[in-house]
């Protein structure tokens, strides 16, 4: 049998099945679950196989899951719930939502605590630089007489610090994703674009806050933004420090009861606190799952939780990735109407503004050697944070419908661009290993293609 | 330090913190999150820590979950949700379900298909007895002059139908962990009651749409109920059949890709896909999910699924259990009241017809030697089954509150009296190797419960 003739009763479960199930269920009640577990299987299957395609074609595979559920999302086939209105909608964001905050809990617990902090400044410099430079040429660019006043509902300035807030944007996700993707995450330039990711969420957040208070009509002061940002770094210094005193005792503890999963549900319930904790300080769910990871790599029974969180991760990281993508709406690249080139035409240079000012974030640094592109390229996806902007600011009225879509032209850009960019930037100019020996990197990631 | 000053901070951040957090948190929109993730880290750690405190005590770590539930729940604390109105309510329950569904196939992963088939007709005939045994001795004690008339809202017939059904519901998911937990499931006592249990759900569930027609004013012929019951387990049968030819050939394709989880991935697709077409099929989820189990116990790649699966099971699992325990309100066993008195008797009652009944049934098979005791006893947890039954008659207006409360305390009883029964059982009874040698198991107990 011809090997593409072995795959078909593969395709007929796992896509003809789904297909089927989804069809005959409809939107009936008690339905729903059947409709759920459905829509989860074809997800999870289709999103895998394409990831796998992805691989072989020497993309990162997390490209292949975003790429999966933009077709089987609003702007494709229209199979995973993404409208408000439908009860499956909030439950796969809630599953989602587990997903991105167990894969910080793994990238946490890979993240070297010391050498991190030795980067602390460096990262801490990107950031900054990443974050102020788009929102800079954002605003000013809108302030301008260029800006598109016909986009403009509520005059420019409150636009143009919105446009510029949405560019701030940095979706530390998928950059871990593929710098895991890549078997990069040891490297000078992963604890860099980590680091500073981390710091860019925080600062993202803040910024959130204050374009929803804008948005709101509310007027914010300096002291009120300077406050928010200290509570939410705060929060990370008093959780890593005391998790890191209190953890390896708890879990010594918890290794010597005899109850199959103690250990793991220990691990997970403390993520899922620090998470909540954070959330509640005013900074994200994820910070608070990554500074869980830092805290458990302190303790002996790192390598077991390490082991057992790993199936836990593969089967809900890809739910939030393929969630990302079912909720890009790529009918806004369509150019058969003016109107919508006019749209894509500001999309375009909204992108390349979205783009530069993350890309030379990576010479934020001038003290020290490494793969500079690769650093502003990590920081360049906006992914699910930009779309959390863009949905404000819509539903709040600040954003036209117009200038809505320009933004999610910038999301979809930077978020599809940055995987293969990435690591093209590597093959080209190599990572730096902590040891300080810099060099292109490419037999390591030929041997990571290898298997 | 003394050990128990030493859980002090364990106690306080995994009971003091998700405290503090349900009610600095409060019922806001975009606190939903907040309130999830901690109400999970909270059922999640204290069902663990109350389960190993119940293996510590010798009794079945399933019971302390159950009991953290009661105690986390409806009938205690009130922090798990369980109002229909809350938003969480839904998502936990979906968590659950999730759960069980995973529970489901990891049994039957560890089923043997062969012994199953051996043991056949004795679990169709453990199964029949102990569904209609109950049934007929509810419904004639109904009918009877004996029939409680002041708790009968729509007549003798009818309720009596209704408190029938509820006494014949088996929580498979129930036994099959207190199996698991006795380190029994390759007893011969095992496959029997497993076996009989998923007959028993089948008829269970058809039983379930007869009542709840009958609820819905409808009426419902002999043809019907027989055309559901064959639909149900000829979807069994085609599932099971169809997954052995075609899935060791879809699996060895599978374990062939190189990106990560791949493996686990397509068996959870599996499994929810055959859980919805269970569903579908008007059979149930759980039943979907044990012959997707069976059908991947037959391919190459069992050992590492069977692996990889348990820590997603360790977390998932418990929530099923916790949840279950949430709805029980214990209330109904609170004795101030003449009223209460009244249907806390007529509870008695019922419970000892729902066990005696059950425990019958292990007498079913005259022709072969086993524990009967134990077979009957791994019969008796009605769990969410009975849970599903009392909820369908309540609000479709069968049943009146007493009658409501009396299956409720029913339900309490048999699950919670299940867990400890059935390992004294083995205990004293001993369990049968499938070789054929009977005995005291008195040596594999004690085993088990070292490690």
């Amino acid at each position: 049998m011809k090997p593409w003739l072995r795959s078909l009763p593969l395709a007929t479960l796992f896509v003809g099945v789904p297909a089927l199930l989804w069809g005959a269920a409809g939107p009936a009640g008690d339905r729903d679950l059947v409709r759920l577990f459905a829509i989860l299987a074809l997800m999870l299957v289709a999103g895998k196989f394409s990831g796998e395609l992805f691989d072989r074609i020497g993309q990162p595979a997390v490209l292949g899951e975003l790429l999966t559920g933009a077709v089987l999302g609003i702007g494709g086939l229209n199979l995973i719930p993404t409208s408000p209105g439908d009860p499956l909608t909030e439950i796969i964001q809630v599953l989602a939502e587990i997903g991105v905050v167990i894969l910080l809990f793994e990238i946490g617990l890979e993240t070297d605590l010391r050498a991190l902090f030795r980067v602390g400044g460096s990262a801490a410099a990107v950031a900054l630089l990443g974050v102020s430079l788009p929102f800079a040429v954002g605003f000013l660019y809108w302030v301008s007489p260029l800006g598109n006043r016909d986009f403009d509902i509520v005059g420019p300035s409150t636009t143009g610090i919105f446009v510029g807030a949405a560019l701030t944007a940095t979706s530390v996700g998928i950059t871990a994703r593929v710098l895991t993707d890549l078997k990069a995450m040891g490297s000078l330039e992963a604890r860099l674009v980590i680091g500073a990711a981390v710091i860019d969420d925080v600062i993202g957040l803040v910024l959130l806050g204050l374009v929803s208070a804008l948005a709101a009509g509310t007027s914010v002061g300096f002291l009120d933004v300077s406050r928010a940002l200290g509570v939410a770094l705060g929060f990370l210094v008093v959780a890593i420090g005391l998790g890191l005193l209190v953890a390896p005792r708890i879990f010594s503890l918890v290794e010597r009861m005899r109850v199959r999963g103690t250990l793991l549900i220990s691990a997970f319930g403390l993520t899922l606190l620090l998470a909540a904790a954070a959330e509640l300080a005013g900074s994200a769910l994820i910070i608070g799952a990554f500074a869980a990871g830092i805290v458990l790599s302190g303790t002996n029974q790192f390598d077991t939780i390490e082991e057992q969180i790993k199936p836990v991760a593969d089967i809900f990281t890809p739910i939030f990735f393929i969630n990302i993508g079912a909720h890009l709406d790529l009918g806004v690249f369509n150019p058969m109407t003016a109107h919508n080139r006019e749209v894509l035409a500001l999309g375009a240079l909204v992108t390349v503004i979205a783009a530069g000012g993350k890309i030379a974030s990576g010479w934020a640094v001038p003290w020290s050697k490494f793969n500079r592109p690769a650093v502003g390229l990590g920081m360049m996806p906006r992914g699910e944070v930009g779309l959390i902007f863009a949905n404000i600011g819509l539903t709040s009225g600040v954003l036209s419908q117009e200038l809505f879509s320009v933004i999610m032209i910038m999301v979809i850009t930077t978020t599809f661009l940055a995987p293969p960019l990435l690591k093209w930037s590597f093959r080209r100019w190599g990572m730096t290993r902590d040891s300080g020996t810099a060099g292109p990197a490419q037999q390591e990631l030929d041997k990571a293609g290898d298997k």
